[in-house]
């Protein structure tokens, strides 16, 4: 599991390097030892807004795979948080449940000022867990924003996770999110609320109609849960099933990682681009055309296309 | 008012074109005729989690600011959903306060799924109000993720704004909103917690320290109000008025801004160069490249240098 860790640690640093325009070789070859051992993990992601108790219900998921004698590891992604590795009080805590369990292994990771975000640490890291043998990966980040899509582009199956008495439901309960849920978790569902909630989904779906399908049909279902207790865990692991073997029949589970691929290689080009951009000898050029664009003598249009033309 | 309305709806428009590929010719005439009337806005940000009364803050800043006759402009920035325009119901709620009022102008916009977030458009929205003569421009967002360090820096001022009884303090106080808060705004004051939110900021700007500075020693003030009443917003111009005289005199008010329209720039040179990737001939050489990666045959940083070296 330590070296496990430190394998995690190296990809992380080297994707960060990457972006910010290091070589990173370990990085390189690490993932070419590891690429012929992936493909097998089952990613889930778990997104939502602050407070509605996703690592609680995370931790109901591994307890409950573990139950089932499969490996699970949790990366847990914080799109707001500079910090990174162990040094997050919640991962210490969350460790200590499980510290005698090999089959469970839990990370954090910070994607806060990466350019690119989630999008070049992340998918590396669960290629190493997938190679490490995990059968479950679960990946879980606060859902506001970008780094809720970029989940769900990370993950074969992708729970949205609300709770009642969280802002009003116009915030919280945005369209966007009918597009991303493979499921919804109403967790907190012994609290006050809790079924206004699960009405206003059910009137957001019935709303969006055939319009949110991720291809294939799939209607993504609500499940109650008290992640605090337990109540409404056996429902949810249903579903995740039988999302999963969905997944598998219509062929959307090999269509997805293909994109995923896709968007991963494009992501990567893209940082190796940028890397040359910024290397270019153009750089007191840019601060020349940054004055002349903060002083009004010129658009930023202008500006890149003269940068560029350098 | 329609004018500018439809200029801003072209900006927005043509932003995400040129995103995604379009030429956006509009939207570079445009920018090209209002560079030379840009630089007098005061751009003020607020940020925060869901649920907290942002918009209810905005709202009061509005009035006051109307009240000394200042002419001022919204922008709410949504990176969670897809709509945008006058589609918001929130919108229109918060049109009709103002309907009769020339000086005021309140615009939402989406961003999701846009490459780049708010690096492209909404800069470019802001300018287009700067030269419309707004003497003060909100630009409000969600605050969890990227969308919150993008917004602070697009604001000269950037007000983080919290309230009691949202979530747990470990996941809503992160340690990263310390580097991007010109002032601290405690909201919902008359509510039981409040005090805890102002003492929790308190003991993190302590432990922060001088770490925080974002340049030449501004100590991020934490001011309690009641949005719904307007307890507590005198105190908050007075201390905003305070920011926007310490970044006049301090020279950084000129520099944030010269750093601005460089990440302006780079945004828009990386998305002209991006597009260029993609129009490749390589598109089908990307898919194949994705398969294998899918399949383990390859590792994505392999399959990125082959793209590009096509």
């Amino acid at each position: 599991m330590r070296s496990l860790a430190r394998l995690v640690s190296l990809v992380e640093d080297g994707a960060s390097a990457a972006d910010s325009g290091g070589p990173a070789p370990p990085l390189r070859a690490v993932l070419r030892a590891v690429a012929p051992h992936t493909g097998t993990a089952w990613v889930i992601g778990l997104t939502g807004s602050p407070g509605v108790g996703k690592s609680t219900v995370t931790d109901r998921l591994v307890r409950a795979y573990r139950e089932t004698g499969r490996r699970v590891a949790v990366l847990a992604v914080d799109p707001t948080s500079p910090f990174s590795g162990g040094a997050l009080l919640g991962d210490r805590v969350r460790m200590s449940d499980h510290a005698t369990d090999s089959g469970v292994f839990i990370r954090s990771m910070a994607t806060r000022g990466h350019l690119g975000g989630l999008s070049l640490a992340a998918p590396q890291a669960l290629r190493v867990l997938d190679a490490a043998g995990f059968d479950v990966i679960c990946v879980e980040t606060v859902g506001v924003g970008q780094a809720e899509v970029e989940i769900a582009g990370l993950a074969d199956s992708t729970l949205v996770v609300m709770a009642p008495g969280l802002g009003d439901s116009i915030q919280t309960a945005k369209a966007g999110i009918l597009e991303i849920a493979d499921a919804f978790v109403v967790n907190k569902s012994d609290r006050p609320g809790a079924q206004d909630v699960v009405r206003d989904l059910r009137t957001m779906l019935a709303m969006a109609g055939s319009d949110r399908d991720r291809g294939g049909g799939w209607k993504p279902p609500i499940v109650s849960v008290t992640a605090t207790t337990g109540e409404g865990i056996d429902e949810l692991t249903a579903k995740l099933g039988a999302h999963w073997t969905w997944l598998g029949e219509s062929g959307l589970r090999q269509e997805r990682r293909v994109k995923r691929a896709r968007e991963e290689i494009s992501a990567i080009a893209v940082a190796e681009i940028r890397r040359r951009v910024g290397a270019l000898p153009g750089e007191s050029r840019l601060d020349e055309l940054a004055a002349e664009v903060a002083g009004g003598k010129l658009d930023p249009y202008s500006a890149a296309d003269e940068l560029i033309a350098d």
